[in-house]
């Protein structure tokens, strides 16, 4: 019976890559080889385990892209793909049946099912092979496959879930129109990609916000993908700057990517008279004191968002029309037997211009 | 020439009967004679001028209802109403022509004119006039006047604003169905008056939350009003309860009334996912450390709400068709030429139990 | 082995009622014990196959309830029913994993399934007892299962995807807020479950058309349920008395329950400028003119409806709570061995006055 | 006192060029200084008056742009323009107080003002002047006047309403969404800047179709705006080419805008399930034969709209990015003083390949 290796995590800090058996892919199943993931910025989370809730064992990997190996009539009939085939596999299985599936809210799901992520997937439970920190992952029946176009390499195409993201904040909650005015803060993976979504829509004009010299380059790389002006908070009133943007009249929306306590306050200050906030960054448990007479007296509207169901479609349908340098976003490589150096390297820091990190199977 | 008197306030807790000339009534202006007028209660904010922001020298009184006295020709064709009709009149007079206005938002219009509490409508400007605590109020061009139904009181006319900010809360912000399950935070007037916008939504269970001794009558009127459950946080968890209610799911919306710092960490915590949180309770410029995380986990939508455009409308067909006992919630009456008296009734709670006290011209 | 018996059609206007073997019930199967199944307005296009389009042989019955007799451990953990339970089950079976599935639109979803009505749920293939003109139907994963209160009838019980309907077109489509207006055109069973939908939502006025001597009794049962206003066609200037009652304004909403071809006039003209039409009644194939103009000079909005997935929750949390006389709706009883009989006294409209034929297992 | 010569229609096809005196401009007036006004496609039924509507004496034209040449104070603060100014002022004036006007819907205004076309803005009232086919417009206080980019032509400004009415089609109305297919049925003036509003909201394909050998270069200017794929429905099964292109499930949005009987059954084919049909072409009285069973079993939305109030902030805003060659659409130009001429040329199809005719003053 043949063989694959993935990465286990057994405590925090602890990966080892250990070799299972390949499962045997029955109708509804079917066996992806991961050609590149992305160690998404929540990994360190589970790695470290620093909420106490990481379900040990787990094979970590939920932004990921590969080829079809080995797939069932049903899922094939479902996923409309076939051996051989490029794909990205979203992060979220829906059951399908329960009250938020049905509403279309399929990654708070009463099932919790996160590849690489959640404890009805980790690596104690047949198939095991439930993260894409490794060479296969088995994917499970209801799952949502998206096919790259040609030129689509896959490291590009591991981002569709964050791409999913960006159109999420700007499109699903965000309900932005062409030529509303939008600050993004912080130009991080999901602020670049959220850029991405914002140009898209034809929001203009796109703000992107950013600290200190190590978002120098990440604030250019906003610019590439579309955004009007980026602002260094360091160095410049954020407050000011946008208000001489936007002639006094602020944003209609605010796009807030960092969880930094200090972007709360901007935020409600910058954003119009019944304009709207979307709240994707974690402060991480922090509770961020908020001058709620402002949201009250501007009629604000914020929304929390997390996860990307039903907005990776549009998102890869962006991806694969291959007009925006999606691939500057994958910074720093490391092959696949490497995820440890790899994910020690991003916690540490050790790129201070990375934007995301790949675990390639060449 | 005629004369009216109103009670103008020239410095804060010093309001004296003054006399006025009635002005002229042009073609796009009406006169009304006030028989109604409610001590709303952010009227101590401009006695005392707490916020530094009082435009004395002013009239207050903002929530009121009388009867039309005089009324031009232009003014009668807008209003649809003739000498002698019995009318309250919204609190904001759109301008009709900013950007606001033209999108419905008329309580943020920029020019910013409300009855007897703002800048542009105060004491010093013809036609002086512009507040509802005296015999007359000038009601401009614009204003937002509605009939009252024959046998509706004017005390209870006079709460049309506070019914609309119940719509607003229930239907504009927080977008309620029939069978959705509602917790509004505070049996005060707008608690109370919210009670029968989500009575006439509809909305099942109705959850009302009070505290203390002083609150036990306001919960029985909210069970009047058509609340399901009440709950006394001071004796009971209003966690578990509302848990229990809501068979462990929480509740579709929650529509926060008091401004009260902890508030605001139960209704985070007993909303389901994708549920509204709806806010017009104001802390008073004190900032509230939210739990950001619980927002976005849950993708909870927040929505700040003031004032009331469009929702009068609706409103007065409610109070209008006479089946719920608003009257209960005027529980305190003064004659007008003893305002003085009223405020500092309401300002030192002397009755406790007290909802809205009404000044009233016989 | 058990046997149960069902209705099975095998050709137009030919139905037997034939023996089949329980099937055995797995992890995630259900099987109900029918109560009383509707004979709904549609059967007849199956019975007669007047479209070419009936999948025979087939076993009809789309509207049932009855008491759970065996479950799987993974049906009673998403139904959260068990075996004795007095339940409803939808029409519609979502797949929970098509496009249309996870935007809660099951009614469309790819694999087309319906109790009683569609090719994959004809009675040629297993489990076979795929309607309720029997004594059992076999409950597929991922139905829609609803408890009836203990004070609700299996009669009443059954009726849940009409009300279903009647909350597709007032809220899911219409929109409607209280104190809107709204005309309900056909009091069948549809309008008048749709006039129970309005009358939950607080519209006002609900104003109900009907025609002939025929509908008489069920005009007068919309006012039982909560119609202000009934109008005979036949007897009365539709338009003329709409715009009377509205003071001249026209409706904000028409829920249009028919299919007649003088219906859409009137539905454009009494609609307000920005209003909404809402469309279930099947016209069966013929093209109606239509005039356009008016659409678009009066800015309409009409939205066509089907099937009413996500809609029967909220039906059954107001069917449950027992204040509406939903059994006046059930006008005509048979037992189930006279199913045959039934359908063509339905057919036929023996009973003039008739809205729903039930038929019933005691 | 200085004159001014205008346009007056007095009877149909008969318009002469008369003098006017100028009026007094006040604090509410502005008067602009004429320089192009277009020919729009619904003049030619005032020039006709082929409806019996037509409000003679009228000055036509209502879309045009100009020079601010004297402004009073008021005007001035309201509209942020001064003496000098280039601008654009949209057809219908906002009364600010209506039911309509407050919900933003001012194109539905109750007192129906709309610049060279309804009875309140004929020739016969004060200030006369109160269209564009002359050298004068008088602006009422609480028109929409929009600052036109410097290096946009007045030719190009003029089109700011019709650019607004493909953003009411497509973000208004269509809700469309980045990478949602759409089909815009003509590609006239309407259906071209409705291209644009596509084009900048990312909509993805883009079809257009048209019909015979006059559209040939309106569909290549279709592609030039931004389409993906034109049809000339003479010479393509236009169902079948949109199923190819769509990969056979039809498209998200259908924008309708020729008003020919022919394109209703095709919008109503081609539409996805739960699809939008936007209209706004007009079959100018005709009823129009439509299959129903489609709107409902398809779950289709259809919308009618007119006007485009609120739309023209966001028109002008990319009609002043200056990326799209808008001057392509006016194809055709007279002297102001050749009016007469001008709409006999446009009337007779006298250039084929005409899209708009542009009336100059140098």
């Amino acid at each position: 019976m043949a063989t694959t290796k993935s990465w286990v995590l057994t405590e925090p800090k602890t990966m080892e890559y250990r070799e299972f058996e390949i499962p045997e892919i029955g109708p509804e199943d079917m066996l992806l080889e991961v050609k590149a993931t992305l160690i998404c910025g929540s990994d360190p989370h589970r790695y470290l385990n620093d909420d106490g809730k990481a379900p040990y064992p787990l094979i970590l990997g939920h932004e990921f892209a590969g080829v079809v190996k080995e797939i069932g009539e049903k899922a094939a009939k479902l996923y409309k793909v076939g051996v051989g085939d490029r794909v990205t596999v979203e992060p979220y299985i829906p059951c399908g049946h329960c009250e938020y599936c049905l509403k279309g809210l399929y990654q708070v799901c009463v099932e919790g099912r996160c590849y690489g992520w959640s404890e009805p997937m980790n690596a104690e439970k047949a198939p095991y092979i439930n993260g894409a920190y490794g060479e296969h992952v088995f994917i499970r029946y209801g799952s949502k496959v998206h096919k790259l176009a040609d030129d689509v390499s896959f490291e590009v195409g591991a981002l569709s879930s964050v791409v999913g993201n960006g159109y999420r904040m700007i499109i699903s909650h965000g309900h932005m129109q062409p030529n509303q005015s939008v600050l993004i803060s912080g130009p991080g993976c999901l602020g670049l990609c959220t850029v991405v979504a914002a140009k898209e829509t034809g929001c203009s004009p796109i703000i992107v916000t950013g600290y200190g010299d190590n978002d120098k380059g990440r604030l250019g790389l906003a610019k590439e993908l579309g955004a009007d002006y980026t602002i260094s908070l360091d160095k410049e009133d954020g407050y000011a700057r946008i208000m001489e943007i936007t002639n006094g009249e602020g944003v209609d929306g605010v796009m807030e990517c960092t969880g930094a306590p200090s972007a709360y306050g901007l935020a409600l200050d910058v954003a119009k008279r019944a304009g709207v906030i979307v709240l994707l960054g974690m402060p991480g448990g922090k509770d961020i004191p908020i001058h709620i007479d402002t949201i009250i007296s501007k009629e604000l509207r914020i929304e929390g968002t997390i996860g990307q169901p039903g907005d990776v479609e549009p998102a890869m349908k962006t991806i694969n029309k291959g007009i925006y340098p999606l691939e500057k976003l994958v910074t720093d490589k490391f092959p696949m037997d490497q995820a440890d150096r790899a994910i020690e390297h991003f916690i540490n820091r050790v790129n201070p211009g990375s934007i995301r990190v790949c675990l390639t199977n060449e």
